[in-house]
């Protein structure tokens, strides 16, 4: 049986997941971070590398997944608990529900993509056969906010590309 | 625009698909095989490879279609179709979704962890960004027949061990 996490250690691990996210960001990816708990220790980690990769599963929580079940040489992680810093999509959903992770632990909600709260619960899926704990909003604020201004500097430096582009077309 | 698949075409993929499947059995993999097809062509490939990796994302469909995004240098699919021998878990239905694959093809129903049609429609939620065409019971005998056949086997040599286990307890 997994022990009970601290509130300081929840906080702790969402920490972790957040560094995990800064990596990202500084490759220009969208800042997601995770890692993977075991036994109070982390056992892997990852951050999103979707574009860099050109892999469509290079989400963070799938990399410390994967990573973790190298660390393990299994497929099942029974003893394990997930911290991200956005809601997993379907396919993570997916995964963590098949490797029998015992505890998701997510920041940021994901209203147009989320899997395990947002637009489907499917973590709590009775019919499936193991369901795992989710306990949303650990770290909002920071999480979302984190989310929120990469995309608006993202927003600002397509804008000011534009403006140049229409200032060289304009001298031409 | 793709073009449509005639219904030879749909068939012979399916029988490209079926022929990955056999080779995971032959590893002792429960036999579950996929392929990717862009313009009437098979770019990728891929086979269940769970066990022998140690890896819960090695379903047949996930590898053919990260090795398709390695093939085209891009985790977009916009003009892939996949076909696979057993309906996508809701994993793979998550990765398929996010990849803009236009068609899913499949052979055998998974009911109890189907993420297309038997317990979840994830491909036609319109809730999402992008919608995928699913194909059910493409070669539905056949792919059922081998998954059957495969399981029959396990229990058969499961059996037969825990026969021999008894016989050499009996002549202690």
């Amino acid at each position: 049986m997994t022990a009970m996490l601290t509130p300081e250690q929840i906080d702790h691990f969402m920490g972790e997941a957040i560094m995990e996210a800064h990596k990202a960001e500084a490759l220009g990816e969208v800042p997601i971070g995770a890692v993977v708990v075991v036994d109070g220790q982390i056992i892997a980690r990852g951050f999103n590398l979707r574009e860099r990769l050109e892999d469509p599963s290079q989400h963070a929580e799938y990399q410390a997944i994967v990573e973790a079940s190298r660390v393990l040489h299994s497929w099942r992680l029974p003893d394990a608990q997930v911290f991200v810093t956005l809601e997993p999509c379907i396919m993570c959903a997916g995964l963590i529900q098949q490797t029998r992770i015992t505890d998701v632990y997510y920041g940021a909600e994901d209203p147009k993509a989320g899997g395990v709260h947002s637009m489907y619960h499917l973590l709590e899926d009775e019919r499936l056969n193991h369901q795992v704990q989710v306990h949303q909003g650990v770290r909002a604020a920071e999480t979302s906010e984190m989310l929120t201004n990469f995309f608006r500097k993202i927003r600002a430096q397509q804008k000011a590309a534009k403006r140049a582009r229409k200032a060289i077309k304009h001298e031409q």
